[in-house]
């Protein structure tokens, strides 16, 4: 096991890495007094659910166990509902420890949970797939979807522990799998040209579960992510770095409704027209871009956005959060590893982008 | 016009006490950039909403007006969902302002629009009830209800500024006023034996209204209360204290439903059983729970608790968020202005002093 640390003073808390996490209890002890209500969907719950209450209640935990359905359309008002009925019901007071097993959905709506039952208690993190582990999980937002946009309602409520073990994604499906996969390149191509090149010359064992290439992705990405969070953890600067390739992608996911795209899908995509707009921006070889293009490709993934009009775009892309004044910002590259906020894009190269990629 | 601070570091705020305020963009502009949300009810928006736009829009501000219904039901899921299309309709951003104009109902729910909106943006605010102005306005507490519990689901969110308009209590409804009388009761009773006394010798002008006590009540309020706050911004210490009354209160609130009792009023109640069940646990001169019983009796408020059976108490104070380990904590007076939090009161008390107050 390896443990990194997200350094935020007295809201720091540790990252375990490694094999066969979930079963250990001194890992969840340190976080846990008296009760935990543990959130996981239909899917994760049958396949990890006992031996995470197993660890749990050796830990000295009385657990309730709440089944959430799977996908994208659970981060809405009605399950919360539902979850805070669950907790109500079972009498949790603001002593007790959420845990989040599951991942990027379950953990974004438990995690928003955790932010707002009574006010705020305390969460543990336990990423099951690989986009969880190597970004949603760490650094604290948390969120629910609304109709007119990707996590919109939300919180930042920072874990008090994230347990990543990566035995278990042996079970995550082939698509899951890959969608994790374009949030590890997002991190290269944004911060760390060297990462990049690594994940050029590694992506076919990633794509083929090999262990110890995905420790070294876990890892990276997760000591990347915690390098800007620490920094940034409200996202006014540097973190917004970190949503490379998420303006496109979300308004992706908006068009769609929330589920027939994979997060990391329409990020996949996202990334592609980012790099794509970088060049035509004038920041980026064009070669780089392609070098994007050509690895989010090999990992499996989307390249081409679906067919939505120039207004849609707009539309959607219009309620990003990174906008300001009115104004839709971009994360571009100035280079590979060197990803920039820009404010002053013109809709103009937006438009170019976008006519390419729908052809 | 007086101004006193709430210091919490790098959330420090100001609250701004006087007549005339909301007319005064300098005390907007600080804390506005390009857009603003103006929050209020049906009822105070026709009287106020025009002149805090006014001001709003003189400190340079685009201005968005949001009304919901008036009263505590307005504090729930539905609400909150229509103010978040709302914003989402305006495509305001992050760097937004919201602003509450109202009561304790309004701050919360604005507040907790402010807490979770796009992850959180900066709120102010107006507070025109008198709870409001002594409490509720102070110490970024947010939140909507439950129906088994009030408060259930909230975030602490600190505003940016309070600005206390007193001459706004001119239009403020009898009843209401009364209401916010019984949380200035609470601060003395809790915290400030010689703020009590005063009470007593001033409750008479403070129902007819006289300016000056009236200022002198708040500006006293708001001094005890940010002093707490600054101690202990998320209540896992002192600040549960301001919690005297509130667990009887809060379970007569959601006995009924939420809105037939105002919050003050089953605060009153809640005062006068705490207080009470101090002298029962013989922490508090039997003299003593009778003057605070005649003072919230004399500012008009009501003494004895709607007909509840024991289950029903027990039930919902079990939801209390104060509870720990499973068991009701109560704040009990060891004196006059000396609260302090119980974790071990017998239930035969706490039963008899029910049973009493419902004859």
């Amino acid at each position: 096991m390896e443990s990194l640390r997200v350094a935020l003073g007295s809201r720091a808390y540790p990252i375990h890495l490694g094999a066969g996490l979930i079963d250990q209890p001194g890992l969840y002890a340190p976080h846990v007094r008296g009760s935990a209500a543990l959130i996981s969907n239909e899917v994760v719950l049958p396949l990890y659910g006992a031996r995470v209450r197993k660890a749990l209640e050796a830990a000295g935990a009385r657990v309730t166990e709440i089944g959430v359905p799977d996908g994208e359309a659970t981060k809405a008002w009605r399950t919360l509902d539902l979850v805070f009925d669950r907790l109500l019901e079972a009498r949790l007071g603001r002593d007790m420890t959420i845990v989040a097993l599951g991942g990027g959905v379950v953990g974004d709506l438990a995690g928003f949970v955790a932010a707002t039952y009574q006010r705020g208690v305390a969460f543990i993190q336990v990423p099951t797939t690989l986009l969880a582990q190597v970004d949603s999980s760490v650094g604290g937002k948390t969120a629910i979807n609304h109709p007119r946009g990707k996590n919109m309602i939300g919180a930042f409520h920072q874990p008090v522990a994230v347990i990543s073990d990566v035995a278990t994604l042996d079970t995550l499906p082939e698509r899951e799998l890959r969608a994790g996969l374009a949030e590890v390149i997002k991190h290269g191509a944004a911060l760390d040209a060297a990462f990049f090149a690594w994940l050029e010359a590694h992506i076919d064992e990633l794509v083929a579960r090999e262990r110890a290439a995905l420790v070294h992705a876990v890892r990276r990405s997760c000591e990347l992510k915690a390098a800007i969070v620490a920094e940034d953890e409200r996202e006014s600067g540097r973190r917004a770095l970190l949503n490379l390739g998420h303006t496109f992608g979300h308004a992706i996911e908006a068009a769609t409704g929330f589920g027939p795209w994979l997060h990391g899908e329409a990020v996949a995509v996202g990334l592609v027209l980012a790099a794509r707009l970088s060049s035509r921006a004038g920041l980026l070889p064009v070669a780089d871009a392609e070098r994007i293009a050509r690895l989010v490709d090999r990992a499996g993934l989307p390249t081409r956005a679906p067919a939505l009009s120039r207004h849609e775009w707009h539309e959607l892309m219009s309620v990003d959060k990174k906008s300001a004044g009115g104004r839709v910002r971009f994360v571009l590259l100035e280079g590979m590893g060197r990803a920039q906020l820009h404010a002053g894009v013109e809709p103009r190269l937006v438009d170019e982008v976008l006519d390419a990629a729908a052809q």
